[in-house]
């Protein structure tokens, strides 16, 4: 029990560790398809309702569109299939016949429910919204249509890691028409500073916003922005994604408008999302040897109290206490969680909780409430003070601040020192090879240049950040002429 | 435009008019599956965030569990393969390649990505949870189990109606694991009490709580539970079940757990779930020859204000004084929209408003303005009062709670008007030749004689009311003796 692999000893081992232990998720018997426990999918709820609130500030409502897609209709947008062919679910039956196999009664698709047409789960649903869109959109007054879909999707993955890549995956997917492709542009910026917001702000974990190059581009795009997070071994994890998608899905699906001037236009386009990938990174930026560590923000259950007694008639007294606590908390803790188990020691609690990464453990014993006083334990640095109990809502309030800031100061200290400014094609195949990070660097812009950088050092272009300032170098690889640094980074 | 088919022409022809014109849902090329626009999204937002809250409120937590069931797990318990097999989505491959077809270029399934073992589109997850239930239980210190899932199912049905019957359709389906049969049957009855309260309370649907016959069981279960809610046509519509599955579901996947005497048992379980049905019955309960009434606690929008002005140096000022009153009446109507579109009469946009049923609609122009008052109307019984601006707040709020229990009543009224207590197989086929309703008859409970009524009549047992009183009879059909009397109607 609560046996957690050392992060120096073996990162990847130590994530799967920090999942178990934390009862986040696991694997099911079907290939690269994860169960999210209850522990899990109540950081999704948490990030869900927080996510699905700020898109409907911004005007967006949320739909939901068929699971499964003809599969014509991949086939309608040439780089689309192109980028989803090879990893899909394909559904070609509708019936099970009983059968004797081997022997023994089994079941098998009946033949005579074979599908005229072959459907496909959805990997993602730009076809099928798109063909949709068609019917709605006559006219410039018909748009902008702001639509987002919280769903789940399937891409036959063959490495797949809980979290991270997934065969089935939870998402949202935002998928907007616009009359112009200055909105279109607007709105795919708008979303991935929403996303950005997201991540510093309520996931403490700091990104680098940019564009990806021509060839990490979405199957079907114009351009593709994103926000790239730095997780502890150094390595980069594409956190969310917003694509400007031009008229692409328009002229494939035949959408057209009238617009002011009563001619007829391509509708135009944008698409955004983000995923349960989004679990993984947070586990990645901020839990420790001792499991899981969450900020306050994302957290479900943001303080746990655990009452402790010797002896049963003790019992009683402190967990009434630990009730009133509970009370007068929730107005700053939301739903705080009271441990008062039989015959389970404090120290084992303590350690279960610290694993589930509750961010907040008050320690309330008989001796405190004689002195009108508890134990307040810090998860992420392991601090415990003792706050009087007449001071413990504005306690919690103020730790629940620092905590949630103290994390993204770590992460951001942690990126600061991982990154690094490379001009010569030797650093960098150091830098890779040894303890790797974020490299900012001249590239050429050239995608075969870019793949062979690949190629050589498993080492990717992340993004060019919104921020780069115009400097004039040469490319890292070949030498030639570059206006401005990339990030390169290995990555999930 | 906003041309309903009346009731009295063609219920279902009408019933298909009122989703459309209030832009609930339509139908996508993928036959049987759904398009849930987003005014018909955000009714089922609604119910979900009410049922959601109640679910945790009794304990219960969510998760995820995979889209994909392996065919074995399907057929390992035998009825509820039975139940499913025949109308099941059938994945078998995982790519896509390029082919020429007819002279085109197409795509098809890749012959080398067959997969060893065909998947099935979850028709429900019992199965799959089971599974993973037998990890997860090892001790009576692991029970109870109360786990709910939110999420999408298939089932392959030949003849679809939105909302009614989809082949995909979302639900949220509970899968609880227990220590004692009858904790089983209390959380079974807990949650069938839960799903009543929600019909009635939430939708103003009354509902006849009761047991399903044997013959209409869920596949698996020991028993299953229903309500069930009278349409305008006289139809019934099951909108709830809950099930007692015994220990049928943990024998078939072996999980069995250490009782507090130390000896091996399987465990008890119970599932229960309700759908985006639930729409279905919510537009055929209330709804009229205008379009979609809805009651107020199932609205997102509760309430409209439509801004009126001639000359367009009035519209500043009476959209200002309706943003107004928007702010004043959230805390008792929530979100309030104002519909301040230009070049277009007051009438029309009334219209829409009732078309899409939004409960209470306030009109303001500038001589309302000049008198400090507004114009109140009311959807459901289309009255329009005048109240001062000053009792505007007391007014929404009070109608509001008036519109829910008139909608409640008059649901209730028809139904009662429409229920009978027939003893004569003639008096029985002659209410089903003319206008149907709901029937309570003493039947022997035998299958086949139940069968045979439903051949004759497509009348079924809808369900034994749990209120049903002893009373001897003799059965409707067969003439055997009875012990009490249950509910038959004709379904959807």
């Amino acid at each position: 029990m609560a046996d957690i692999c050392k992060r120096s000893d073996d990162y990847s081992r130590w994530y799967q560790d920090v999942i178990a232990q934390a009862e986040l998720a696991e694997a099911s018997p079907v290939r690269g398809c994860m169960v999210i426990r209850p522990n899990g999918y109540a950081i999704w709820e948490s990030m869900q309702r927080q996510l699905d609130d700020r898109f409907k500030e911004l005007g967006h409502v949320n739909a939901y569109f068929p699971l499964l897609i003809p599969k014509s209709f991949l086939a309608k947008e040439a780089e689309h299939v192109e980028g989803f062919a090879k990893e899909c679910a394909i559904v070609t039956h509708t019936r099970l016949r009983s059968v004797v196999k081997d022997g023994k009664p089994s079941v098998e698709p009946d033949p005579a429910s074979k599908l005229e047409e072959e459907l496909i789960i959805r990997p993602t649903s730009e076809t099928v919204i798109w063909n949709q869109y068609r019917k709605w959109i006559m006219s410039y007054r018909d748009l902008p249509i702001l639509i987002n879909q919280w769903a789940n999707v399937m891409r036959w993955e063959m490495r797949t890691r809980l979290f991270l890549r997934t065969t089935e995956f939870l998402w949202q997917e935002g998928h907007t028409a616009h009359a112009t492709a200055a909105e279109a542009l607007e709105e795919t910026l708008q979303m991935l500073e929403c996303y950005r917001w997201f991540a510093e702000d309520i996931m403490a974990m700091p990104v680098i916003v940019g564009k990806k190059t021509e060839r990490e581009r979405f199957a079907g795009a114009q351009e593709t922005f994103s926000i790239e997070a730095m997780m502890q071994d150094n390595k980069a994890l594409q956190a969310g994604t917003s694509h400007d998608l031009g008229q692409n899905f328009a002229k494939a699906f035949d959408v057209k408008f009238q617009n002011a001037e009563g001619s007829q236009d391509y509708v135009w386009a944008s698409s955004w999302g983000v995923s349960t990938r989004l679990i993984g990174g947070l586990i990645m930026c901020h839990s420790d040897d001792k499991g899981l560590v969450l900020p306050p923000k994302v957290a479900q259950r943001k303080v746990v109290i655990v009452p402790i007694w010797r002896k049963d008639e003790e019992k009683e007294m402190v967990v009434a206490k630990a009730a009133e606590l509970r009370d007068m908390l929730k107005p700053v803790a939301g739903l705080v969680h009271i441990d008062d188990r039989d015959k389970m020691r404090p120290g084992w609690k303590y350690g279960e909780w610290e694993r589930k990464g509750i961010p907040i453990r008050i320690e309330l014993g008989p001796r405190d409430i004689a002195e009108d006083v508890c134990v307040l334990a810090t998860r992420h640095d392991g601090e415990k003070i003792t706050v009087p109990l007449a001071e413990l809502t504005q306690a919690v309030e103020a730790n629940l601040e620092r905590i949630q800031s103290d994390l993204f100061a770590a992460a951001l200290e942690r990126r600061t020192k991982n990154t690094h400014k490379l001009d010569t094609w030797d650093e960098f195949t150091q830098l890779y090879k040894n303890e790797g990070g974020f490299a900012y660097c001249h590239h050429c812009g050239d995608r075969d240049c870019e793949e062979s950088i690949q190629n050589e050092t498993k080492v990717t272009i992340r993004n060019i950040p919104l921020t780069a300032e115009a400097e004039e170098g040469t490319c890292i690889k070949c030498g030639k002429p570059s206006h401005k640094r990339v990030l390169f980074a290995q990555s999930y």
